[in-house]
């Protein structure tokens, strides 16, 4: 049990990368929802906790049969989903050494490799972004915790005496401001921290869904005049339903003016920093005093690895400082601080995170990184323009990253609606919405490709986004036909 | 690049197989601290964002020449550390298999099976603390995170509406108790949560490290005297610096009687309800509210996995919930409710932490773990034996779980130490003190054990933990006598 032996080990390890081999070989022919119930997937795994162990390889048949099967074939290039990439080979792997070292980066005493490598990747990621040697950041488990470390930080430059006395000594409420777009991490960051979900204010998009900046400049100056304490601006780079991306510049601008934090969730939107076409559109996120980046979502690593960068990385410190007796925190050589991650962030003891975005960017470089977000924003462009020449759809939001909003509108239905009063026209709304959704279940049921809905301004639509570097042209013409041939059957399934 | 080609995939797993092998093979030879400086680090790890990519087996090389030298030896069995364990083999490439599939536990339509096995690992963990089948659970990134998700809990509990206006609205501080040896994350999670460091009321411990239950009732009533709002009582079931067990069930009667939340931090010790000779020291835990177990310390599983149960399982759905208009909620099959994590704990979108839980005790059984377990705590009573029979050293604490603490006190100075009048006395002890630590580094830097020091009531003391399954009495012989070696030297270092 537990065996050393070197053959062992190589054994199991060769089983599993033929496991994976065998997986990855049948990714465009599985079907991306496997088609069961919560019911059937509960009866295969039932079982009490087992007394007696059993050999390995006997485990890894248990994996094939009764947790394959029933997976959600996310690495998929028929994949659509929710942000979620097809991961890097080398990634994969790369996971795998580091939980065979299980350095804990929590201290650089426990991992000064380890420390030292997740350094150098946010060293090359603050200077993409366009941030000096101020700055500096730290892995996290993903967004959610990114962005409250992010608003941690705001809170504690706005507020510094909470961390001791507690939001309960302030008696006004703090307030932080975000696009109706932004990420649903950002109501539960408020909630965790103690703001209060009803003191994220929800700023109004407009027709691209973008922040309405001057809204969000009335929003300021009434919560100033009424006693709030406005605390943080967010600027959405990549919001999570279209792609949007906030005028951060003119953000950074109100931030300024007004005194406040200028947080960029740019989970999704981050790496796009390296696309030469997208960099103008992203102007400002270095003015940003907090960035959220995932490399969980387009640097194709697997989960989970999130990353909050910080301009004057000194932050950091000065907000989650702490200095327990039984961990070393200086170098026992030369008798100096050491770079500890666990006093500049959330987390104590760490995972290796850093290894696999470390190792993909030496195996692949930014070009390659360029090039496949290229290629995904234009294969979202191409099923814009299939959709513009198509009398039965409608594009639901423009393509900015790679994400592509539609819906179904089929022409008998458009004519109606252009002649009809207010109440049919909100039936047909109804309906519109509907369809969509059932066509959404139509697609997911038939194995062959899987995206979600959303919803826009109310509007019910397809969200199609691609974030599978193996998806080409072949895949959106077949994802493309798939759902003009369930569209009809949706609108019958639903009318009936 | 990034090819996903069959043989490419079996040759890199070939490759990592035998780099794991290799380092495995060599473990108990390692120095177990590197013995390097953080700029020799620095400089071989140095360099730009590389712009093209390079083979995959070159990243490796890369690997092995600049990351493998210059790591702490976490899995050695000369390790004593940080809670830190040896991981089981299975569970590194647990680890590739989870990364493979890309699984987004965050829903359970984005991971059928993952959250299905996640749901049983909760199941089985349940069962053996002694929860009914109301109790629920969730995986979290560690010990912090779990703490932070209980306290919320509680929180959510005391005060409901603080969700939505937040702590600003509530006017009186908010309270938690804990021992003054609870763990930094403690006070960490009431900073983040917005409760405040000072709000979290350090208990005096006992001469065995455990709560002092009469000082602790004492500090519930003076704060409700005055106008403070006790919320939460948390018990610790393996303390980090001594692995002390609170008094569980008379802190359990404490938060009955006051009405408050009772959250248990079995981050370490909660793995030892398998071992039938710990677990009536830990009766009581079933009724604990919330318990936080981490499975990267005394379940062998490397970083990160850390897990929060719940008595009252609902209780995370009622403080967690939201509703995002693009991930589905339901079987588009049967039309009902999934179990999605992301309602039921803080973070959305989440890595496939269970599978290697999963794999470990289906690979070797509670059997295997409660035989390690005791074989851990034998260890370290056999140490403490080597240490009461030797005249220079004094144990600090006693041996409640794998962790023993002591000190070098030479026999001279303890004679001159009785006969002393309290200058002197003071002297003495910052001696001690001062030479314990150095002790410490002596050790680090020849490389062949690590361990930690901690204070204990102002005793600087050498703190042994004891979490390598591959530890074996003559790796404690070994390590007794590097410590005996060394010791006359720290002394003679420090008094110079």
């Amino acid at each position: 049990m537990n065996n050393w032996d070197r053959d062992h080990i190589e054994a199991l390890g060769r089983a599993v990368s033929r496991l994976i081999a065998d997986h990855w070989a049948k990714l465009d022919e599985m079907n991306v929802f496997p088609g069961v119930t919560p019911q059937e997937v509960e009866r295969a795994l039932q079982a009490p906790i087992p007394e007696r162990g059993s050999d390995a390889h006997e485990v890894l048949r248990e994996f094939q049969e009764k947790i394959l099967p029933y997976c959600m074939t996310i690495p998929s290039p028929n994949y659509y989903g929710l942000l979620n990439p097809t991961p890097t080979l080398i990634s994969i792997f790369a996971d795998a050494l580091a939980s065979a070292l299980n350095q804990n980066v929590g201290a650089w005493g426990h991992s000064p490799s380890a420390t030292t490598v997740e350094k150098q990747v946010v060293r090359w990621l603050c200077d993409v972004i366009g941030y000096d040697e101020n700055a500096l950041g730290t892995f996290t488990s993903g967004g959610t915790m990114a962005n409250v470390t992010g608003l941690k930080l705001a809170l504690h430059a706005c507020l510094p005496h909470v961390a001791e006395q507690g939001l309960t000594s302030v008696g006004r409420p703090v307030t932080i401001y975000v696009s109706e777009e932004g990420h649903f991490s950002i109501d539960r960051a408020a909630d965790v921290l103690g703001l209060g979900r009803a003191n994220v204010r929800k700023i109004p998009a407009d027709d691209r869904f973008k922040i309405d900046v001057r809204r969000l400049v009335e929003q300021i100056e009434r919560d100033q005049r009424e006693g709030r304490i406005p605390c943080a601006v967010i600027g959405v780079a990549g919001t999570t339903s279209t792609g949007a991306i906030d005028p951060l510049n003119e953000l950074a601008d109100i931030a300024e003016r007004f005194g406040l934090w200028f947080h960029v969730d740019a989970a999704y939107g981050g790496a796009a920093v390296l696309s030469e076409s997208v960099r103008p559109r992203l102007v400002g996120i270095s003015r940003a005093d907090s960035i959220t980046v995932d490399p969980h979502k387009w640097f194709f690593v697997p989960f989970a690895a999130g990353l909050i960068l910080v301009k004057e990385g000194k932050r950091l410190r000065q907000t989650f400082d702490i200095h327990p007796a039984y961990i070393p925190q200086r170098s026992s050589l030369t008798g100096e601080e050491t770079l500890n991650f666990f006093q500049h962030g959330v987390l104590g003891s760490r995972r290796f995170v850093g290894l696999k975005l470390w190792m993909s960017l030496k195996h692949l470089g930014t070009e390659w990184y360029a090039n496949v977000i290229d290629r995904q924003i234009e294969l979202c462009r191409y099923l814009a323009r299939r959709v513009e020449d198509h009398p039965d759809f409608e594009a639901c939001a423009p393509v900015e990253l790679g994400i592509f909003c539609f819906r179904y509108f089929p022409q008998t239905l458009r004519r109606q609606y252009a002649e009809a009063d207010a109440a049919r026209r909100h039936q047909i709304d109804q309906l519109l919405n509907e369809t969509n959704l059932r066509l959404q279940i139509l697609v997911e049921q038939s194995g062959k490709a899987w995206f979600s809905t959303t919803l826009l301004k109310g509007v019910r639509a397809l969200r199609i986004n691609i974030l599978s570097y193996l998806t080409r042209r072949e895949h959106i013409d077949r994802l493309f036909a798939l759902i003009e041939e369930k569209a009809p059957l949706a609108l019958s399934q639903v009318e009936r």
